[in-house]
């Protein structure tokens, strides 16, 4: 960075992504900028003035004219931003300006701008386009990190390691199997998104409250003109072709006022993400000074602390948690204004810009920096064992009480060993010397037998029968942009 | 009401409805109560020891006598609710009283209650089995609510009313249509439940951490016993008996602190909810004083208020909205709480129950009260006419510029009905008057011409054909229960 | 708009307010942009030297020259954006940037730059400043609220209109109240903020875990190269003079993990982002086009639909209201980030910053925009009085009710009205000629009587007392600015 | 527990704490129970009668009659919870059982009942009363908290450990500062909620429409039948009298559809549960096994697993920190529903009451189990001192950055400190063996000065100063009780 020479225009950016790391140069930060988003409103424009087009009310030519036009970088993005104030949404600004555009460069299109249409049918069907392309960077970022897990998972089958519940240590897993259930929550909302992408992602089209009255209409006046009648279905034609001029799908019914597919939207990233924090909060606890059993990927300038030359923070993951720990709130905004009144409310529709594009920008966010954590994650199996190792066999006290449960009775079976274990914490003894000199059990038990019963390899239940199952189940599949 | 004796154990009740009469007295509310719930933890304590039975490893005399003594009016709830503050959740409080149960009814049993099992197994498998059932009543009212919209939307495909936007008039629609669209929106989400409850309510199973040890353990131990090799798979197929036993799905791995699932529940209550809030603000908005396009059921007691003898308050959309403004909250904590560290969280799993729990009740609760409020709607096609002549042609005002572009030009067009519709408005005079008195128009309009175009009636668009799809599309289905 | 020029750089731009017309253009989105937040870290970074060198132990001489060099237009906002990842917090990268632009242009203070820092001290710092320079903002379109509230208030003492309650008249009110009402609550959240901004924006100086220790290194060092003793309490003298050198406040103690401060500030922007929300839905309740009591201010291109030329929407409530609907969700993230493990969490400190800037943006330009609103905000008594009598005396019942009660007993008084409320709603008689009919009325009451009972002016209660009152007690008082 | 005989009720039950752990059987579950609020709205009826007794236009008999009959135990409170559907809210029914209570006990003051009210004023007053007396015991829990707090931050004054930032270890702290640094956030949110207890609980009254219109024309029709003229200002005074009566505060207007108060209420409450929970957090993070430096105070059932017998979960900071997830989500519907259109909403109103009282009972169970935390809480110094030395000295690597800089040139300081603590973590070398083998090292420090440099004893910075400071700024002071 040469900071010597002031860039220009620093001070009239709003956003350049200083606030939200997670995101700041990934391809879902530039999927979803507003530059993308005017674009996006422009696709829509254009793809509808040929869906008229091909239902013959259009001209051709000018469907071609528009299209070609319709590029983001001729409109002055700012200007229009603030313009927009005057509608409470950018659309009518964005019509304006591309009119005049057109009407400069192919005036005999110019009328076919936005004809019969409405805000509403512009805004939300880009919103889609917007979706649907960084949906489309999100699933990719998915698979490569499915990849990188099953990876772990089979690699660490056999890794013993300490399973942990309320903070402490609870009994043996594997890290394969920490791994396989990363990769299986994964997998599971890589499908969810996968179906969502596939029929989820709906073109609006209403007109101004629902009927497409302005679309009919231009239709009815152009057959009069040619004193042909009105063919039946118009409406359904239009939008069917509008959804393939877009590539999105068509829908029953006009959804001006019924939210939920922006709802569902919302909801499938926050679940995403939450995958993905999930994965964060892992590595993290994993990470810890005391315990370091994994550590991030180093890179250079990764990790840094502004303080602290020894330190190598844990960056991606703290990165991920923080998007986690936002998304539930902007989805949950997205629920709320389905409490839409009317055919348009004044106000809830208005209300979902930008949690929708924080719910994005997030996941994809997320997504791309766990990709870069998990595939670079440091395992160490050595300190896995050590820490297995702290508590000397209590890990597997569990073991001990349903071996000497049938012997003993369960709940003197209990005591003695919660009595042991007190008393090993306390001694620093190991807990098998412990265990023997109780009479109870060196009467029933020699050392070999109780060392055995006290090794953690020993009781790992069905942690390696379980991660094959979830390597066979969530082996590889199709990407998303195959199998639409 | 008998105010006069005084009725016993009031003060004892810490919640008996009095704060969300949107669920009070509905089967929601009684499929969610914590007796439900004490009685969904012994359900699963039951299966699982059947399921155990089933494969050979607990007597079956044992499995029975455990079953039958399931029943939760057997425990005392408060007791154990006060006790669970010890284990942080009531399982281990229930756990320990039921084994006393047990231990004084069927003595040989009392061993194999929560064998080799852990709070969570219980915990999730009950809550997914009070979700399955509360789901079921949601899904009957759903169903409920969908007939009565059929024949809304059939019964008005005429009639007119003014669509509105941003609270004002915008062009004319149908009731019928505004009926479909809810209708839409209620099967849509119908759908997904559906879904839901066939593959989405899964059990857990997978001992203290995850690895199945314990029950393999003992199975282990089992087999020891008659020198037999333990058989491969047994953690599957366990899992799979316990799901049958429940009635709830196998997943293809324990999901202690992979909460996707209730987050996509808690996401999935929400939409519903937020499905019928829309119907509830609709129903508000044109229930006001000035518009009164529609009315809710009349009913003994309902809509009265303290003060004001006259009033009939739109009390059950009231009440649906007050759900809809709730539920998307307690959602997010959901998913929020898919933050969980390690093989249990200690805090984002106890912080699951009461939302979920809210969740399901307000969202079956409203359902409940949609479906009287749609059954009972009281429409007012009169009304809807007389508000849609208002404004004495100018919510036709679209068709108008339309019509006058291809003649004037489209600025032109917009100017001239502008200025006139400001002109209608500040005096009162009729818009076909106000446009005649302008050349343009004049020159090119008739009378006749001008009142045939101002006709509200002419200007529906496909709000019939719409209309026509949606009853088609939306046409009745099975029932969930019919098809899981 | 010169639409044929294409603009530089729209392409780069993250965010240029496209998605968020309620601020777009305003003082607070200047306040709070990354360029104002880039800017406040270089004067958090200026003012932590000049405490230092004002304190000895650096030479004022650098002090002043990075004082100088400290503007963010020198520096390479996107670089420092995307370079953020690195560390999960731009200050690192700032630091880089900024340490080599002094190395260039002032060599002997490049060591001073962050000297004994930690990034949470500066960016906590920043983000403080930047609160309070948007609370600025933010209070002066408040008091110019408060200044049109209180002449609406003020000339529609007597201006009767429907009280209204669950959508349905209730009993008559004055718009003089209604005004009185938004009046006190502006005024209480204004008070509110003024007290937040005189002592709850709190400068951060912890080093880097809360102990200063860096800071009291350096103060050591210095001292030992002096053979000074260090003296007591310079910690304190230290943060006392960051504070002031800020004109911020110094806290009690370091608070890098304990989040309160920032939690009520998002909490208090959400109080006031409501208390405007609530005037904008009144706003649009009584806008409607059936209603038709208020009307937004007319301006060039303010409330243009794309489709409909007679519309003029309330564009401004809108705008407020999508605000309204969004800033408790990004305050909410700001209450559940408090839980921060540790001296500095992994990712919840990092959640903070966009919902912050969000709320502190979002009510910013909900401000400016309510402003606006009731600057311009057009009343028509004589709507108000005709909805009023659209119920034909009905509105007054509860009257009826008390003066009825005592003649012929509190139910059958009920009865009498209820049955005559819906005859009257029925028949379209009026309420006096329906009672009339009554003999218990009839042999009571005259045609006079009942005439004056029946007049809304007559009910209005206190109105006028509480009227008054809120404009003695909500008097004009002096400015934030005037009074930390 | 006797669990052979089946306690009565208990499937009659909605809720007896079964699923909130944190609040079951503490004093703010039994200050929130329906049945509290039962009787809060039965103390607002008899305190507004009481005050129209006082301003003289009820006989004093009749007030003194409807206090005493006002008990909750009277009323059917299922009955009242189902029926209250019927109005959307619960005063209606309770009006309607309570009068038929007084009118068979005290007939002559069945009138009085509820005399111009309505159900927000009752109901509003009704809430507030119940959160003061909930706030009540908030503030003993947390004065208490703060007790312990004090004393573990002066017993701790020295007691090293390691500061940690984004999980890592980062410079020394101690944990006096630790304590002293909870014991500040809980006196400051202390303090708030005293502010909030002595002047932000007020009063509900407002009559039908907020006018008093109805409370105003009885008393016009007492002085009419009395031949006296109306005084000025009985509003005024009704509500002085009503705010004295109840002893809550007057406020400056009748506050129906401005809920300010409840949303300021609503995040007070989530303020003071975030900090509980971030002692929460740290508690955990301190209690992990490998780290095991604070343990939670032992009891009888406390921290059972029922699995594993070794465990003792840290169960109270899991239940503080499942609160601390909830309270932000519910505080939110809050901030939500200042969206209140006319004089009362259809639904928002409504929409309150469950998350507040969450609010009150989760904050209150929190505060009462944070109390038993802190005052048992176990301190292992000897762990903390182990954990530090951990890094063999890296943990004051920024103090050898300090000192190296002047000497090496900041960059070459960092360099040589980042090499070097690479190498001594990869080696397992003690740090000052690895630095002395660095030339720039060894011909500058010898060993003993790098011993002292790296002696995390000497590295402490202001951990002291401030601890002290923390003691003195939050001295104990007079509780909330004594000072309204």
């Amino acid at each position: 960075m040469n900071a010597t020479t002031p860039p220009a225009h620093a001070a009239d950016t709003i956003d350049a992504g200083l606030l939200s790391p997670v995101r700041a140069g990934t391809p879902a930060e530039a999927a979803t900028s507003d530059g993308a988003w005017l674009q996006a409103l422009l696709d829509a424009e254009a793809a509808l003035v040929r869906a008229q087009a091909g239902l013959g009310n259009v001209p051709g030519a000018a469907a071609e004219a528009i299209t070609e036009l319709a590029r983001a970088e001729r409109l002055d993005l700012r200007e229009i931003a603030v313009l927009s104030r005057g509608a409470a949404n950018p659309v009518v600004a964005v019509v304006q300006a591309f009119t005049a555009l057109v009407a400069a460069k192919a005036p005999d299109a110019a009328d076919y701008v936005h004809r019969g249409s409405t805000s509403q049918d512009i805004f939300d069907t880009a919103l889609m386009l917007v979706a649907g392309r960084t949906l489309d960077f999100l699933a990719a970022d998915l698979d490569g990190i499915a990849a990188s897990l099953r990876t772990l998972a089979d690699e660490h089958r056999q890794t013993l390691m300490a399973g942990r519940t309320l903070a402490l240590h609870a009994v043996p897993t594997t890290f394969g199997l920490k791994a396989a259930g990363w990769l299986a929550a994964v997998c599971d909302t890589r499908e969810r998104l996968r179906r969502l992408r596939s029929d989820g992602l709906v073109v609006q089209l209403g007109g101004a409250a629902g009927t497409l009255a302005g679309y009919v209409e231009y239709e009815r006046l152009h057959r009069e003109a040619r004193q042909e009648t009105a063919a039946e279905g118009y409406a359904a034609r239009l939008a069917e072709r509008f959804a393939a001029e877009t590539g999105l799908s068509a829908p029953a019914l006009p959804w001006h006022s019924h939210r939920a597919p922006i709802a569902a939207l919302g909801a499938e990233l926050a679940l995403a993400t939450g995958v993905l924090g999930k994965i964060a909060v892992d590595v993290q606890s994993l990470a810890r000074t005391e315990t370091a059993e994994l550590a991030e990927p180093a890179a250079a300038g990764r990790g840094v602390s502004s303080a602290m030359p020894q330190k190598r923070n844990p960056a991606l993951a703290t990165l991920i948690r923080s998007a986690a720990l936002q998304v539930p709130a902007y989805a949950g905004v997205l629920a709320q204004t389905m409490l839409s009144e009317d055919e348009r409310s004044a106000g809830a529709w208005h209300a979902e810009w930008q949690p929708l594009r924080e719910c994005l920008r997030l996941a994809g966010g997320a997504a791309h920096t766990a990709r870069e954590l998990v595939a670079g994650l440091e395992v160490s199996p050595g300190r896995m064992r050590a820490n297995l190792d702290l508590t000397g066999g209590l890990i597997v006290s569990e073991r001990l009480a349903a071996v000497l449960a049938p012997v003993l009775g369960k709940a003197a079976a209990k005591d003695v060993i919660s009595r042991a274990a007190r008393t090993a914490a306390a001694s620093g003894l190991p807990l098998a010397e412990v265990l023997l000199s109780e009479d109870v059990i060196a009467e029933r038990f020699g050392v070999r037998d109780l060392e055995r019963l006290l090794d953690p390899a020993g009781y790992t239940g069905a942690a390696e029968e379980l991660t094959a199952r979830a390597l066979r189940h969530y082996a590889p599949r199709q990407s998303m942009s195959d199998t639409p």
